[in-house]
Order: structure tokens, then C-alpha cells, then sequence
């Protein structure tokens, strides 16, 4: 069909077509999943061209930790070697109750069977994990430990229906290195299998020809539009699309008063909009991974986070994903966390780091200066110290390691509105986000239409999709960066195997 | 492109397609939206033909009171004719406040300019309103007034941006009538006009020329599948999905736990896929009205709404739609409502009504009973009733009117869990809900692609498209059949003007 004016984003295929670059299998973006697409489908015997649009691969991947949320089978070989056991049941029971009514059955069972010798995988590239792991309260060790717990595996409701046990897998690297250590190792890899990469070539258009069949794409390579013919199928791995305002005002209107777009300048649903014109339906597009992180330090744990209300409403030992969830229902997305002196500390990541909405010797103080409603936080404190007494949250079930009573003053209340978290980012304030909606695909990759069927030809992995994780709600560090390389290997091979 | 394998809602436009039909405008949809696009294309001076799926038209407008949403310009015939004057200013704070970052101010914008005088073609085709108001906390009138508050105009925060007033109309009939006498009324004008309406006749592909541009539908008529031409457009008017159960998992997973269909049998999404087989964007996919209704009666307003730990989370006066979104917020969507002896009563509309949670003739019996958090129900009633004597609401702002200390005895904690929620609908159980998301279209109909580009000839109104009401947060009755009649009538008129 050859209506590019209503559909930029599709060429129809036509037997004329000059090859520029003629292979088996075509990827299209070079960050985590596309790169563990590209290296599958190498291995699997097949011809391979990357295409990057900026001037080296990495995307989001590289700048994450790359953590990876790994176990089940027994254990990851790291799990193992520590002295931890895992099974696939318990990791499933975690994974089910985190993804709720969100979660894709099918992918918990092929990630949780799978994800121990994916991290065999991992390591075979040669990324370094120490045998150690840290159990402190963290979101990434800058100690050079390699496993750690991913949030909320030991807090109120996971607790109900699994054994915590850590299975965040990250690099071994003093400091927040992950991602580097990763995609240079992945991408030699992707080099020495002899996967062709050509970086500066920006993809305008998937190509289609009039069976449906996608056949390549044209993309601009040295300032000339060219086509990039797949014989066997095209691998759609351009990242999410929280770079794009439109988008995200069309799509995820609801966090746009407190979200931060986290993520690579081309975040920019490239791959979305490539794979709806050639017929792919979309779905979980309203989903971000939202994080109101106020931990580390681990002792705001003792404080209680409360709403313009004065309310609590959450236990303060979630993981920052699940409290982003939470907060951003909250009237105005105001709350703050109220702490006492023995445990007063503050974000070092946030800078400046946030204010004090007020200060006091006893709550009604604080209360009075924070302009609350008189009496409701007093309220709110003096049933919470009565059950943290006793070693008991009865509202949020905070987990006992963490009820202290709030009575020793000075008491301070930290503001974690929306405009008063600044990220060194250079952009606008907030709470740092990033979607989780994209295209609805099978676990193999391939892109689906609305009425279910698979397009020929196409594959989609990574934030370009509808992955594993599709909810804040249950988040669990490395939930991302494991679904893009774990899924983003199984396109690979789909498509090297469409012969 | 005849790819039908991957695309069954699409078939391209081949010269040699014989015409079973041909037409100017063809409506797909013979509800409040299609109805209305079909008169006013008709009356443009197109040949009109509308296609109907079912044995006879009405769609979920005819289910409805058929309330819309009016006022502005100094207020509709019937505000104006029973004392009240209304502004466009006001109507569209309101609306803006309302709907949020969710809102299209456009849509906006043009709605407030023109409802009054959409109000008076409404009224034009012989719909009796009659010059009679109705101020009671009802959700329609079944006395035979024409006119009602819809909902939140006298609750916070809507009352910080905007004077209340009542913009609600309902044909005149004793008893909830109003979608019956407006279909048939707007159905007749239809034929008077000259549209050819043909029922049972199932719309199975919308048809698409090489160059992008819609030429008609191909539709099963009497056992046949026959192409139907329209050479100035189509317009989409089918209704949304929410009685499709594999796109509510899809795009509305989230409602699932709470939420309980309600629409027609075809509210099946199938314009929003032909739409998208076309190359249209869907947007606000996620969004539903949502009804959380636990009045009529009224007095039960003057009890409390709170969740499993005993909080409050809304002010009780707000409308049924709000009361759904927050509702849906609360752990497990456990909410109850607490009230004293003297504001007893249960909705008559629900079968069985639901049912007490438990009884007592103090709180903390209550509280007991019930099995909340030990003194959790206990502190949320002391301190409501303290600034309740005061006529204050220092949490959640309920209006003045609505205060009273919980102090009488015996009390009733009414359960208005979603599996305790009973409609006489032969469904699940649960609080009504239908979709507000679908294709992005401009005010005027047209049909957008993902890259903003409108499709030739394709044209969409109703619940099958994001319209006016996007969120349940700020919905206020009337906004659907208002928002599908008005943009229905623009919608018509636009493709009949596409010659």
C-alpha cells in the first residue's frame, strides 16, 4: 500500500527495491535486546545486520545497572555457590503476585524456568559476578557484591505467598557500573560471532509487501534514504517511548504530574509506531515503572510515608517502584516522610537533596508547621506508634525489623512532592519513570495484530514491547534489563529460525 | 494490501469490486453516535445508508437515561426557562477541573461553545424535556423532570473552580426512559430524512484503497458478504468493547477485579479494530467510567466510605463515577459504608441489596465484627465526628449539608465489595463499567494514524473513540451520550462535506 502520506512509518515492498544491505535477519536498535537478539540469531546460523541510530549500541540497558531479576532451577549458578537454594515454584508464586491481574502467564513460566541458565548465559560472555551477595535495604550495591534482594521480597504482601530470597543478579564493580560492564560484553560478543553492526542509520519505515509479509526496512544511512532487505525477519528493538511527550500525553496522561522520563534520547517509540503501521496492536501503553525512592538511606525505613492527608498509605518497606505505584495515587502526589531524630538522613542521589516541609519536638509541631489538618497526623502517629510497640503495622504490615514508635524528637518531615525531587539529570523534577507498554507480541517476539494473528516476518523485544513486567505496582529491580536480554534472545532465534 | 490473513478487519479496494450498496456517507452503528452522524450528513445533503448489526438500532444509548451534559452560552432553553443561566466559562472550568490532564481541551472547547444549541436540536426532533428541575442527590429523575445536578457540581474540589449548577438533562417520563423516547425520536427523523438504514447486517471490513483512502465496508448481509461503497466516507460509530473480554484483559486488566460490563451485546470493539486495520492510533485505552453507586438513597451520604483499614478515602458526596475511581484504588477494592441508625436505607436497585458487614451499637462493635484493624475504624470515626460537629471536613472537604457525627446507634457497615455489588444483569458481579478509551480522531471525526496523519474518507464517533469523557475521575452523567451525540453530528456533517 503505498499511502506513506498516512503511514510515514510503512513502505510497501516492490520486486524494484535495490538492496543496500541484503541479510537473514535485520535488528533494529542496539541496546539490551536487540544485541541479545542479534548475537541468538547469529548463533543460530544466521546473517545478521544491527542497525543503530546513534553512534555506538548501548541504549537504556547500558546506562541501567543491569541488574537482572534471576533464580528458580535450584538456584542461578550464583545463588548456588553462596549457599541459596531457589525454585522455579517460588519464583513463580513471586512473580504472579507481583504482575497481578497485569501479568502474561505464559512469560512468568518461560522467564522463571529459563532464567537460571540465562544468567549461565550472561556470565559466558564473560561479565564478572562475585560470589557475594548484600543484604542490606539498597537498589544497587556500590560495594562490589553481585546479588542482592530486588524490594520487595520481603515485604507485606509477598511475604504471604513467598520465600524471600534475593535474585538480584548485577556485574561485580565498585560503584554503579552495570550496564558498561554488560553491553561491552555483549556487544564484543555480537562482533566476534560476526553480527554486522551500522551505527548513525536511523530506521524511517518498516517494508511490507502485499501478503503482510515485512521484508526489511528503510533507513538512512550517510544521509541517504536506503533499504535494508531481511530475508528472514526483522527484529524491532528501538526501546520504550518516554522520550516522547506526544506520546506520553496521549498514552500515560496520568503520570505526567509526578513522572520523570528516565531513560536514552532515543526512547522515542520509534519501533512502536514502525510496528502499528505494518499491523501490530498495542496494549499496556497507560503502564510506567514509577519510582518514588527515598531509600537508601535504609533508615527512612523506620519513618512512616504519609499523604496530604496525613494518612499512611503503604508499608515504608516496599520496594521504591511499588511506592512510586502508591504515591502517585495520592491527592496531588503529595506526601512526605515522617522520621525521627535517630534515624534523620537524606537521599545522597538526590541533589539538591529534598526540604523539609517541616521540623518540631512533637508531631502536633510538625503537623501545625506543615500546614496538615490539625490533628490527623497526630492521629495517624499515635495508632502507628501503639501497634510499632508491639512489633505490629495492623493497617500496611510493615515488617517488624522496621516498626520502631516515632517518639523520639526532634521529628522531621521530608517533602517527596514531585517538585521537590531533582535528579542530577538536567531535566524537569519528579520521580523518575520509564513505560512498560508497547507492542503486544507472542513470548517468541512475534508482533501480533489486534484480532491475534502474527505478522510475518516481525519480531519485537525489549521496552518496544509488552514485556514481562507491566505493572509498578509489583516492579522488582532487574525485571527490565532481565525480560529484554531473556525475550530479546528468544526473537533472535525466532527469527533466525524463519527460514 | 491483501493481506486478510493478517489483517481481517481490512480489505484493500480493487476496481472490480461490485457494489452490493453505494453510497455518499456510510454509518457503521445505529446508536445515539451513528444515528446522529447519519441525520446530519443526510440533512448536509449526502445519500446516507447506515449499517446495523443487530435487528433494530438504539445501541447502549437506548440502555441509557440518555442524560446529556448541557449548558453554556448563557444557559440551554430549559435552565434558561426555569430561572438559571449558565456560562461557557463556568462550564468549561468545570469540565476542565473534571477531566484533567485526560481532558482535550478542543474537545472541550467546542463542547461548552456548542451544547446549548445542541440541546435545542436535540429538542427539535421532538423530545420532551419539560421546564422542571429536580436539586435532590439522585442519579436520574423517576418523577418527570428534565433536569438534575450530574453528580460532583456540588462536591469538592469541584466546587474550588466552578459556580454548581445543574446541567443534566433526561427526556420528561415517569420512570428511567430517556434512551427509548431519544432513539426513537432521533431514528425517525432519520428515515424522515431519507437515510437507508439496513439492519442485521454485520460489518466485517472496512475497505482501503492503495493510496490509503477508505472507500467503504465489506458487511454480511442476509448470509452474503457484499461490499458497500461510500464514496465521501465512513464513519465508525459501533460502540466501545467492554463486552469484549479479550480486550478488557488487554488494555483494561486492571478493572477486571472490580469492574462489571455494561452495554450492549455488540459493544464488541469491532470499529476500533477496523479502525486500527486501517492505520488508526488508539488512545486512553485503559480509561473506563467505573460506577461505584451506593446512592439513591441520599441520606446514606451522610455515613462514611472507608477501606479494609478503616480509612476514609473520598468525600461521600462526590458523584458515582468519582466514587468508582478512588474506590477502585482501595486494597482489594474492600470498601464498606458506615451509617447510623437514622441515615439507614439500602439501594433498591441493587438485588439481593448488599449486605451488612456487620452491625453495632458502638463503633469499636463495629469495628470488631467487621474484622478491621483493632481501633482503626475507632480513631477514623473520632476524628470525623469531632470537626463533623463543627461542619467541617478538614480531609476530604464533604460538603457542610452532608455532616453529622456518626454518634447515633445502632450502626451498619453496608459492604460494597464488588462480589457483594448485585445488578439484576444476569452477569458477574461487580460496579458497572464501560470503556472510554479507542481511535484518536480529531473533534471533527477524522481518524488519526499514531503519527498524526488523518486517514482519507474514514471518519469515527461515540464510545468507538477517545471522545470528551476520558477519565472516571471527574465524569459527570451525560458526558457520554452528550460527547456522542455532538461530535456524532460533526462527525456526519464532516464526511458528508469530504466530496
Amino acid at each position: 500500500m503505498n499511502n506513506n502520506a498516512i503511514k510515514p512509518w510503512l513502505r510497501s515492498y516492490d520486486a524494484a527495491l535495490e538492496a543496500f544491505i541484503k541479510t537473514d535477519v535485520l535488528v533494529c536498535g542496539y541496546g539490551g535486546a536487540g544485541a541479545s537478539a542479534a548475537l541468538e540469531a547469529r548463533r543460530a546460523g544466521a546473517d545478521v545486520v544491527v542497525l543503530e541510530r546513534s553512534s555506538g549500541g548501548g541504549g537504556s540497558t547500558q546506562m541501567s545497572s543491569c541488574e537482572m531479576y534471576l533464580g528458580g532451577s535450584g538456584g542461578t549458578a550464583l545463588q548456588q555457590e553462596i549457599g541459596l537454594s531457589d525454585s522455579t515454584e517460588n519464583m513463580s508464586a513471586y512473580l504472579t503476585e507481583a504482575l497481578g491481574e497485569h501479568g502474561d502467564p505464559e512469560r512468568i513460566r518461560l522467564y522463571t524456568e529459563g532464567a537460571a541458565s540465562h544468567f549461565e548465559w550472561v556470565e559466558s560472555l564473560g561479565v564478572p559476578y562475585k560470589r557475594k551477595a548484600i543484604f542490606d535495604r539498597v537498589v544497587v550495591p556500590h560495594t562490589d557484591e553481585s546479588l542482592l534482594f530486588t524490594g520487595n521480597e520481603r515485604a507485606w504482601p509477598f511475604t504471604e505467598v513467598a520465600e524471600p530470597i534475593p535474585r538480584g543478579h548485577v556485574p561485580s564493580h565498585e560503584g554503579d557500573q552495570g550496564g558498561r560492564i554488560f553491553m561491552k560484553a555483549l556487544m564484543e560478543a555480537c562482533v566476534a560471532a560476526g553480527v554486522r553492526v551500522q551505527v548513525d542509520s536511523q530506521v524511517q519505515a518498516v517494508v511490507q509487501d502485499d501478503s503482510g509479509r515485512v521484508r526489511g526496512v528503510m533507513a538512512k544511512i550517510d544521509g541517504k534514504e536506503r533499504f535494508i532487505e531481511a530475508t528472514r525477519g526483522v527484529v524491532l528493538s528501538t526501546g520504550g517511548f518516554v522520550m516522547n511527550r506526544k506520546m506520553l500525553e496521549k498514552h500515560c496522561a496520568h503520570t505526567l504530574p509526578f513522572g520523570e522520563p528516565y531513560g536514552n534520547q532515543w526512547d522515542m517509540g520509534d519501533g512502536i509506531q514502525m510496528g502499528m503501521a505494518a499491523g501490530g496492536n498495542i496494549i499496556n501503553m497507560d503502564q510506567c515503572f514509577i519510582s518514588m525512592a527515598f531509600y537508601p538511606p535504609a533508615s527512612l525505613t523506620y519513618g512512616i510515608l504519609i499523604n496530604n492527608k496525613g494518612q499512611r498509605y503503604i508499608n515504608e518497606d516496599a520496594y521504591l517502584a511499588r511506592l512510586g505505584h502508591y504515591s502517585g495515587q495520592q491527592d496531588k502526589a503529595e506526601i512526605y516522610m515522617l522520621v525521627q531524630n535517630e534515624d534523620f538522613d537524606l537521599p545522597y542521589y538526590l541533589s539538591p537533596p529534598p526540604p523539609l516541609a517541616a521540623t518540631g519536638d512533637s508531631i502536633e509541631e510538625v503537623e501545625r508547621e506543615a500546614g496538615l489538618p490539625e490533628g490527623a497526623l497526630q492521629a495517624t502517629v499515635d495508632y502507628y506508634n501503639k501497634y510499632a510497640a508491639q512489633g505490629q503495622d495492623p493497617l500496611f504490615h510493615k515488617a517488624k525489623d522496621w516498626l520502631k514508635p516515632l517518639t523520639n524528637g526532634p521529628f522531621a518531615l521530608i517533602s517527596f512532592k514531585p517538585e521537590d525531587v531533582k535528579y542530577p539529570l538536567g531535566n524537569d523534577n519528579g520521580w523518575l519513570m520509564f513505560t512498560l507498554g508497547g507492542l503486544e507480541t507472542r513470548p517468541t517476539g512475534e508482533v501480533l495484530t489486534p484480532s491475534g494473528q502474527a505478522i510475518p516476518g516481525l519480531y519485537a523485544a525489549g521496552r518496544t514491547t509488552a514485556g514481562l513486567p507491566r505493572t509498578s505496582k509489583g516492579y522488582a529491580s532487574g525485571m527490565s534489563v532481565g525480560d529484554a536480554t531473556f525475550f530479546g534472545r528468544m526473537a533472535g532465534r525466532q527469527a533466525a529460525a524463519n527460514t
